[in-house]
């Protein structure tokens, strides 16, 4: 970090600041007109710094985001969860768009094992554009879903919406935050004091560093068990729902040690165009799918364009399964 | 609603389910292979109605946000608070991006009297895209700010992040949901439930359907005292933070009987930019304003950049009451 | 421009270096290792110094439009054309999107002539999505625009899209350079060599510094007169055909001495949005308006939706009278 | 097409209408207030039908690409052009941004055909941002690409920006119409008429019907050569030059019989980038590439950040020629 000072600025007034920063782990070198700021300076107010009277100037040039940074963190991080290691093995995480019935999240998770998945998803509390539409199954949505896989031997993930959720959702393996709630600052605090796995999902506009700053909400609380995924940003286009931002997988596995996967479906937003986006995710290094299938994709409650068959779902696998050896 | 029917349709069905559909108050009328749907179809699950086995295709035809359009509330409404009649007089609502201390939010709140504002704002939770930057004074700020409209005789406005922080906002006039919550629904829900005018900003990527269909979700749980606001979008243009979408104006206008009013501020992101734009929203008939203002423009803890000044903000005022008398 | 060279780079391979760039009316100066590189800056490819084997980084520092930026010519460009005087006085172009025959023509200069409005416009060779679509009347469109522009005593502007229609553009007043063709160089190259106004439209998806050095091709090539035209930029919102770029006016008159102004009418997309985005284009500080208007829209054979009446046109003129007077 | 007309409209009048239809081979049948038409109706215009005194409403059912569409020509269009063959055969087309030198040229294509190229490209007229950046060496340019290719076997592509320059293009290959030229319509009709392959890249914030629509300007005036090429699609993130649109290849390959390729380098803008786009590409059913490489990328005059060494293109050759095998 810079700070710029006036050139004639008392040199008490910078002892002064000198002694205050190294309290917060900070570091102070002069050079010419320039301090230069070393340590903890992520936790430092550049509007603050900016005000003090001798400031001309503050810059920041080191990452926003210290703990979702690559730099400083070279390995990357393993989240293990049932069979899945996401940021060591692919992993295919499939399942419904919404929990529906017993039968259903039933049929979805035999389905999902049998092509090979290792993550069941299935949504309880679902949030719709549309206050009219079918909301989820909530509570019972989870319960049902939790028991599915645990017959099934899948580890489950399902979306929070809300901290006040948060006690229904025992069993849940891994708690996915939706592109809607990708700022919602407060659940991001409340799931980072907690142990188990988050899946990030990136926002509609949001830009890889607001993604990762996101990231960082969570970090900071203390859980460093994050999975980032790609999903499709809001564009022009309107053939498909999303536009996928293939780019994002190679920029943000270089930027961070967390692992990245990608959600084809929702920018699909057809099921013919699922197969050659989750192809081309892989192809460009991501490190896991999660796919929408449904057991009757006809008479799926959300999003039923887009939803596989268990047919579509183990074809895919096999796809996926016979690209990664072929790949760099 | 239309539903398309098969050919083939047993007319059995059809007669069960218009009974079914009775007991939710639509009206069901065949015309050859389709079967016209009025009355209470908002509260219908299109996907459902697809699912059945003789439905061919469902297609929506009338408003998707019943409540909020102006087809069925002829009138604008009219929300009063204080000297503001929002939907019926031009309302102009200014302060400090964040309460930063007595003295400042004092100050800010005779800026805005004296300028003629009839609304003091000020945030308390800020949503912040970094963890590490400041994030508001909390319930502090709340008490502060009510305080300092009381003093100057001003209603205050300000976010509220989430359900849980509502206790907090006793004496706050007006609750603001920001642009990163227009689609947090656990939170629209909650503040449905409330009797006080809730500021919906418009999301950085939503459309003006995703922006009414949020205002539904408020509507729909018994506040109809909702106030719109465009803030600009995201596109490809990086000169400014956001692209202010004057014709949102118009449209929203002519979609619903709600209040439309402008933030400036925050599309502009720099001073410069506010009063043109700010002239531009009265123009195309924004029906309000709500303007960034520090006391102290250049040591402001939280978007600086954009924050006039006292004499800006009275400056602005007086062209904003020249300009309106000359509008059509 | 700053060339930032290697710690251990050879004085004399830098004396050569200063002596080079001297012939180009380039200064050199040495600070520590960096050169600072002023005068015609503009013309050295930064590409070739960053090539250079000591070069360690090559930053602009300066305008790259060095010919539109206002930083060197303070004073706004006035084009006199007719009785309009772009740069000094509010100017208003109207006129159909496309001259369709004698009549329609002549019955809309009489009206741009009755409504106030200086300057005729009409397409003769229209660009179209479609190749099966109304393509213009070419030649014979021309001429009859102009001679309907003489008989009212109004100057003319129409679109120009290739280098090879030039001979056909005489008695053409001012000639358009259209959304499409704003980054076709030749034809900027080529129009840079007349001696006629220009009016360039902002490319769909261009941003401000695009547009800036789209207007730097005819500036370098001799061609002072250049009128900037705001027209909407592409977005995801899809209730409008474009989203206006209301900011893009006070930026653009902060950047650049030349006139600036807009047309509401393909960006709107629908006639009853063109009068609230002409009025808030006046009030952020246009300096002109580009009105579409129709004798019949209804029978319109291009963008009939977003036509102006003969009576729509003077009311709007009348309220933009009445506007301009109660601006800053 | 859909012709809705007045309930109460003279039968005479619609006798009339359909003889006069019926020449342009367009049949029309009626049913109830509307008459479908079908056969050529794509040659009609819409506008024009609008203005029929007797006309409620025209509607457009059918492709608005007749050609292009896959509908009417469901095999793949094959264009072979020397080794390559577009539509049936991957494809990598690859060289330097622009031709520099005869040294750098000849080592370029030595490098293209080394690491399995088809096509060698070359830019020797680059439209480019700002006038004052190297705009390429012109005819002589396409004289050293066209030497070089032929030293190497391999043929040539490389851009045209204005109809008047087409007799330098003898013996170029293929003729590209850059994304800043897609609708450029007076270049595609002349284009159009010649017989030669034409690559056509999709406009920065092209809509997929833009595209086709562009393509059917070139099939129309009877050139059925079109090779189509996604290049990304400007969006509010910056962290690339461009948004691959990958999804664009599936839908561009249900849409239309032309060969749909990729141009990894413009979307990515940095080298490292290159790699997973191609591989993405390629996975998603592209039918070749088009990659900027460059003999030494430090040294290159334009668009040095993007290009790959041709260690880097011959690696990413094998790498593509390993995956393919592997695809569905």
């Amino acid at each position: 970090m810079l700070l710029r000072i006036q050139a004639d600025t008392d040199p008490a007034l910078l002892t002064a600041l000198a002694a205050h920063l190294a309290e917060k782990h900070v570091r102070t070198e002069r050079i010419g007109d320039v301090l230069l700021l070393s340590g903890d300076t992520w936790a430092l107010d550049a509007a603050l710094l900016q005000a003090l009277p001798f400031a001309a100037d503050v810059q920041r040039t080191e990452s926003p985001c210290p703990l979702a940074s690559r730099e400083q963190h070279g390995e990357n991080t393993v989240i293990s969860v049932g069979n899945a290691a996401f940021g060591r093995d692919f992993v295919l995480i499939a399942g419904p768009c919404a929990v529906e019935s017993e039968e259903q999240i039933r049929a979805a998770a035999r389905a999902v094992k049998q092509a090979g998945g290792q993550v069941l998803r299935g949504g309880a509390f679902k949030p719709r554009t549309s206050p009219y539409v079918f909301q989820g199954l909530g509570a019972e949505g989870i319960r049902l879903l939790v028991r599915a896989g645990h017959e099934a031997g899948l580890p489950v993930v399902t979306e929070i919406t809300d901290p006040s959720q948060l006690p229904l959702f025992d069993g849940v393996d891994i708690l996915q935050v939706g592109a809607r709630n990708m700022q919602n600052y407060e659940l991001l605090r409340c799931l980072g004091k907690t142990d188990r796995p988050i899946l990030l999902k990136r926002g509609l506009s949001a830009t890889l560093t607001e993604f990762l700053l996101s990231a960082e909400y969570l970090l900071k609380e203390g859980n460093s068990r994050v999975i980032l995924c790609e999903r499709g940003i809001r564009t022009f286009e309107t053939e498909t729902r999303a536009t996928l931002d293939v780019a994002a997988i190679p920029l943000l596995k270089k930027a961070t040690h967390l692992p990245v996967i990608v959600d084809p479906s929702h920018a699909a937003g057809q099921a013919f165009l699922v197969p050659p986006l989750a192809l081309a995710a892989a192809a460009a290094g991501a490190g896991g799918l999660m796919v929408e299938m449904h057991p009757q994709p006809r008479s799926a409650r959300s999003d039923a364009r887009q939803a596989l068959s268990a047919e579509d779902l183990a074809l895919l696998s096999r796809q996926i399964r016979a690209l990664l050896p072929a790949l760099p």
